[in-house]
């Protein structure tokens, strides 16, 4: 295996969100479940809009967080995705290479604009979040640069991106090249309803592609039709080498083949919104992971960062995580 | 007069915030003063957003934050204010209506690109702005609409529109209308540098149509040209009936004619971003003003929306001010 480039590749759909506090009723009055993510139509998003507050731009979309994550962390991250040539767009890209992050898939000239992620956070500090994917529809296998994926010590994905077929095909493009090239490959389930939509599909990539799954308690249950828990962590480390399932404020447990070991979480003072916890765990964990640390330490790391990110609005680090956890001994 | 359909009518230059927060080397790395406001060209706008770090987009403009203060606060406001039709432009406008402003200036559908501001925040939480004024340049004249004009018992207009031939015509236009209808004209010299490039003229404009003046302490000194902070507050008594000068945290001075009055300042716990502060204060003040408050008590309202945005980054309110007034008995 030759030097690695990068430490990170993240893949996923490039999304700007749009953040507004909202109260309980008007989720209910536009139908939503409270909590979950929702793909949206161009009309919808454009009738959500209106019936929206004030909201703030800022970039997003879950793999995105997570390579920006990994660049504050100081690792060396990359990302693929999709935005339209727009203002967006130019929002988007300009973001993550502020953050170090190598970006450089071209834009789409034509089609639908910039996606954009409609998030309403009610008091609570929940999120209920409603994507209309816009130009990531033009996420293709022509956009998975292979020398970049081979210059990355772990290749990872965002279920996401199981939503369009060509996303899907990309996504598997990606794992084939990483595994052949001797690297490492992840995956989040991202959402319970995205395991709900491709459950086999997931299963059968887990099973024979990837080496680390990353995964919260709803969507580990889900992707084995389960209510019991210890269950579903038995049956995720008889499928892959490594998963991290997170469960907020418990903490995570990581599965290594045998080995299960319980990591906690850092206390939050104040949660603001919880959006991009679970990406900037993984962010956490991967730099700890591709720095060779053990994998609890490297779960403490992934706690320091999600709790970093739930304290202010928005899914992105506000803060230098690098100097952040090397002050609490961690890096 | 016949009865008002808006309380404050404001005009202004439409701009989409960019904030980051950066260190103080940044700034003077950059050639800036800490705390001012610089307007730049294009050019300049694209070197310095791809030198910032990773940013949030909020809609902004000075007077666009007072008439999201006024709403917030439970007034009836208009704004005036140009943008492009274009993705920026579509925000700005959604935040004002979402917020209950009336915002009816149609977009330009050519030129330049929606206004931003670039906004820097250091650990001090102070703000250096760089504007690039983009589609402002088109508000002209054919914007001012008689009759919003003449149903706002206050036109509200900020010394900003100074700085573009176009925009001072319109200006001019909107108070001789309001004059005209029996109205009250307001304007808020926005920034000392503003004051110096045009202070012949604002002194015209307040002697001659303008009914409520606020400036802060380095504005006032600028446009009478003294260091004596007293005398700059004799020399504006005698020259516009009423006018409210903001001292930060030692509160403001209220100066009705011969009356002076002091109103202390809202104590706040952390000031996390001070843009906003001025803009929001006028929007307490003017709606204690067109209830028909006593002068101090509408400077307590100005102080309590002005204590409210410091507490965060951006400078539109993030609660509903009209509730925090009525919990704090003010409204």
């Amino acid at each position: 295996m030759t030097n690695s480039r990068f430490d990170v590749l993240c893949l996923g759909n490039a999304i700007v969100d749009v953040i507004a506090r909202v109260d309980e009723d008007f989720v209910t009055g536009q139908g939503l479940v409270k909590g979950s993510m929702n793909l949206i139509d161009e009309a919808r998003a454009e009738a959500l809009y209106s019936a929206m507050g004030q909201a703030i731009e800022i970039s997003g979309g879950s793999a995105g967080n997570t390579a920006a994550g990994v660049a504050s962390l100081g690792g060396r991250a990359a990302y693929f995705g999709k935005v339209k040539a727009d203002q967006l767009g130019a929002i988007f890209r300009h973001d993550m290479r502020a953050q170090g992050v190598a970006f450089d898939t071209p834009s789409a000239e034509d089609g639908p604009a910039t996606a954009r992620s409609f998030i309403l956070v009610t008091p609570d500090s929940e999120r209920t979040m409603n994507t209309y994917l816009g130009a990531c529809v033009n996420f293709t296998t022509r956009d998975v640069d292979r020398k970049t994926v081979e210059a990355a010590e772990v290749t990872y994905m965002e279920g996401y991106l199981w939503d369009r077929p060509e996303a899907k095909e990309a996504f598997k493009l990606a794992a084939q090249i990483a595994r052949a090239a001797g690297r490492k490959t992840s995956i989040t389930l991202s959402d319970s309803f995205c395991v709900e939509r491709h459950r086999d599909s997931f299963l059968e990539l887990i099973r024979n592609d990837i080496d680390i799954v990353f995964a919260n308690e709803a969507e580990i249950t889900a992707l084995y039709e389960t209510r019991d828990f210890g269950a579903a962590v038995r049956a995720i480390s008889q499928d892959c080498p490594i998963a991290v399932v997170t469960r907020s404020e418990k903490g995570c447990v990581v599965v290594n083949g045998e080995e299960l070991r319980e990591s906690p979480a850092f206390p939050v003072n104040r949660v603001a919104d919880v959006t991009g916890a679970g990406d900037l765990f993984a962010s956490g964990f991967l730099v700890g992971y591709t720095r060779g640390k053990p994998l609890v330490e490297a779960a403490r790391l992934g706690s320091l960062a999600a709790a970093e990110v739930i304290s202010h609005i928005g899914a992105r680090p506000e803060i230098n995580l690098r100097e952040h956890a090397q002050a609490m001994g961690l890096l």
